[in-house]
């Protein structure tokens, strides 16, 4: 049984043990009732972990290729016993989905998941504020005008007047862009696996801020990406740090959500966009911008633990009432320009989605991006699913025709606003010290550091007992787990219950404390 | 300049060469302003079509890696030429997409761009025939009673209640199921797409008819598979040779079509089924079962020059008047039993879509699979695009309702019976001595062979000036070009332009006969 496994391979060192006593035990060089050596004896021999040689173990077991009898060892199944009927579904499914982290999800699902708790850990809106009434109308108005045998096939990069559309809208929003720059997705989330199917090789690098949107992260990894997190503070993306990790990395990608970001909160000021679009030139690299939140920017508050960046307001007064994405002359702080407002040379990708201003249901997005990219992803779209489906595309189209949306944006940032004040003002009431929080100027999140040795998923069991949840930021952390911060939505709860829910939270952060000094005090 | 090509490769020739040349140019191999031989001298150097170099060259100069200056040549451009401040597309764009080949596309594209011809080349519906009215009505009728707060996220696998219809349309058609194993998709491809994600590591061997959907040639090409074709005759795939190949290249998956197939318009009878179902299940190799047309079932017609495989009937009485899919109790031949309804371990994963039986626009389709399956596609699902659009599926539900959607389809057979009957006729009446054709008993397709020595590529082009258009065999073949075979979609063109169609086609293909005969007499 001679097994070389490479340590410098981007396959798991456990999946390379496990591929290779799987090719041993189907091609027979490893006999049925082979007696596998104790796992503590072939870690030595191959000098790796134990926990490698216990994972490849497990694997090979629930592949039903071995098995352990107790006090007897682990042995080969003879393949009558592995012959049942079904798939050996284990054996086909690919490397690819293999990469797939199912127990991040398992851990998203469970903070979601406590139906009587108050609800801070959902990353998308409370449905009372899905536009009910506006959806039925456009809908009806978009289908009663329908012409289904015209619109039969979309073109793959959307109805020329949608595109259109978009294209007037990022032009407000500071993108000048033609309809052939905009492609219409079916939510920015394909954007993003289009962009890695079209530009990532294995091995690639892809630098991503250190804490971010963790199906980006996915998405990367199961292309067998190389990706690195760039430090961040409260104004986003170090950027000052971004030529040296260009430098070392030769990234083929820069993920980023400058605005409003997931899920720190922050946005990067005017001056580190431009050092980010510089630098990603200069070496020749992409740039994805995620722009998810950008057009939920909430009235300027001044207080905080941690001091926001500061914007600076364009157009003479304050940003009153959040971005008025249809109105003709938007005032919106300058910090806010998109990077793809920066750039003609065709480095920005943008992507943006309805989904977090409209409803997740329509499953509608778009992206601006260079021709050559819009062709590349035409092509691949082509052999996917096409486009965007029709009956979304109209009602978008409807949505975004006479100022529909930018009123009903403007209305949910008044609301949103609110909420994230009323968040803000129980935090200063109920957080213990040591507990710091950035001021989010908009988007859905404030990103909060729990004091000093308290583990976020840990805490996370007490609160949803205490009655309220939170995302753990470890689930947003590229390299090592980032158990010190905690993600609160404070859009999605009713707003009567931010209070009521920050203070359960904040008892439960208190008592913590507590247990974690009387424990320590202990020792 | 050296230069292999391969003509065993997968690759096409033209692409192989652009790949040598690329990288010969960017290497630095050849210098900037080196003179490339004239195409007609490399074309002859290497052995091949001089329109494989044309194609190479004109790829290379819409990379801006080289550029023909007239009277003086082609000459490599200077790389200060090609740097401009562009990003460099052909270098950050991935293998993976660079897999897709757009000659193909362009080739299709260029058959169906024809105007003014009558169209036999398009694979979809007349316009005319998608049911605007019951479309219309449908839509309002789901929009009205929609309620968007609660159906702002579809789960993953789709509404309950849209996977509960279509598991009950397929019991119906023979495919016992609940809604546990149905999945809505954004249309059949996106399953095949989920399907190659989730199954084919690079390498892994795939068997398919050899003619087939060219899309599917490609989700299995770009995912570096080994694609193989099993030969093919008037009943559909040759089961009777299965052993041997599953024996000789160990498929990991079979991909068919096994009714109404296309391009070839074959339906399997019974017993090859059953002969698929068990070859893959003793192989342990997953059957994905593309059915897109097998609603589509046209009244019995014996003629035709190749003789179809003999339906028999079940439930007395002929084919009569298409399948009911919404009836309670269809009159449908046994024949036609999809391969999921033979097995219950879990070996076939079987995909349709209402875009062949009502408007592509839905972007609509299912898949029916064993719950290891739906998993593991839920999983990458949330990753891509989360779900379809929640108003497709608003629409889809009220299709699925009443039997809506069943005498919708019995209306459509009848219609498509008759074109697909006024295409036999014309056929029989004006093609030329050596044209063998099929007698579809169903879906959109009939499938001819041209008299010895005609190609069917270059035949497009003068049936295009005669006006008139078809899909060379080209498009689907698997291995080696199939220029013998062209496929003529007799549900796409208005009724009474059938007729003047296949007449103004045979007339084109007579005057093709006699020019290679009186060129080869010259000879």
């Amino acid at each position: 049984m001679p097994i070389t496994l490479n340590r410098h391979s981007s396959i798991p060192l456990y999946r390379q043990l496990v591929n290779a006593l799987r090719e041993d035990i189907v091609s027979g060089a490893l006999a049925a009732n082979y007696k596998l050596p104790p796992e503590r004896e072939l870690a030595e021999r191959l000098g790796v972990n134990r926990a490698t040689v216990l994972q490849a173990y497990q694997q090979l077991k629930s592949e039903g290729l071995i098995a352990s009898h107790v006090g007897r060892g682990t042995f080969v199944c003879a393949s009558d016993e592995r012959q049942g009927t079904a798939p050996p579904w284990q054996i086909l499914f690919s490397d690819y989905s293999n990469r797939f982290t199912y127990h991040d999800i398992a851990a998203a699902d469970q903070a979601q998941q406590a139906p009587d708790a108050i609800d801070f850990a959902t990353g998308s809106q409370n449905p009372a504020d899905i536009p009910d009434d506006l959806l039925r109308n456009v809908s009806i108005r978009a289908f009663e005008s329908a012409d289904f045998q015209s619109t039969q096939e979309s073109p793959i990069e959307g109805f020329p007047q949608l595109r259109e559309l978009l294209a007037d809208h990022m032009t407000q929003r500071g993108v000048r862009c033609d309809a052939d720059n905009v492609m219409v997705l079916s939510g920015a989330e394909q954007g993003l696996d289009l962009c890695v199917r079209a530009f990532v090789n294995p091995g690639d690098c892809v630098l991503v801020e250190q804490s971010t949107f963790f199906p980006a992260l996915q998405a990367f990894r199961s292309a067998d990406a190389r990706v690195i997190g760039v430090p961040i503070d409260e104004q986003g993306m170090r950027t000052d740090l971004l030529d040296g990790y260009c430098k070392r990395f030769h990234p083929k990608l820069i993920f980023t959500i400058p605005t409003f970001q997931n899920p720190s909160g922050a946005t990067m000021p005017l001056r580190r966009r431009r050092e980010l679009v510089e630098t990603a030139m200069r070496y020749q690299c992409l740039v994805i911008e995620d722009d998810p939140y950008g057009e939920l920017c909430y009235s300027k508050r001044s207080a905080g633990t941690i001091g926001a960046g500061g914007f600076m307001d364009v157009g003479g007064g304050g940003v009153t009432g959040g971005i008025a994405g249809a109105s003709s002359s938007p005032r919106r702080p300058r910090e806010l320009t998109p990077l793809k407002g920066m750039e003609n040379a065709g480095y920005v990708i943008y992507l943006s989605t309805f989904s977090k201003t409209v409803t997740p249901g329509l499953r509608t997005g778009w992206l601006v991006a260079d021709s050559h990219v819009i062709a590349r992803i035409a092509a691949l779209r082509r052999m996917i699913d096409q486009h965007t489906s029709s009956s979304s595309q109209l009602i978008c189209m409807e949505l975004l025709s006479n100022g529909r949306i930018g009123r009903h944006i403007e209305r949910l940032c008044e609301i949103y606003g609110h909420r994230r004040d009323l968040m803000l003002d129980a935090m200063r009431r109920y957080a213990p010290d040591g507990m710091h929080w950035s001021t989010p100027m908009g988007g859905y999140y404030l990103w909060a550091r729990l004091p000093d040795g308290l583990r976020a998923a840990r805490l996370l069991d007490d609160a949803r007992h205490a009655g309220v949840t939170f995302m753990p930021g470890d689930m947003f952390a590229v390299d090592e787990d980032d158990s010190s911060h905690i993600r609160l939505n404070f859009v999605r709860p009713d707003s009567q219950l931010i209070e009521p829910g920050v203070k359960l939270l904040c008892g439960t952060i208190a008592e913590a404390v507590q247990g974690a000094s009387g424990h320590s005090s202990e020792r």
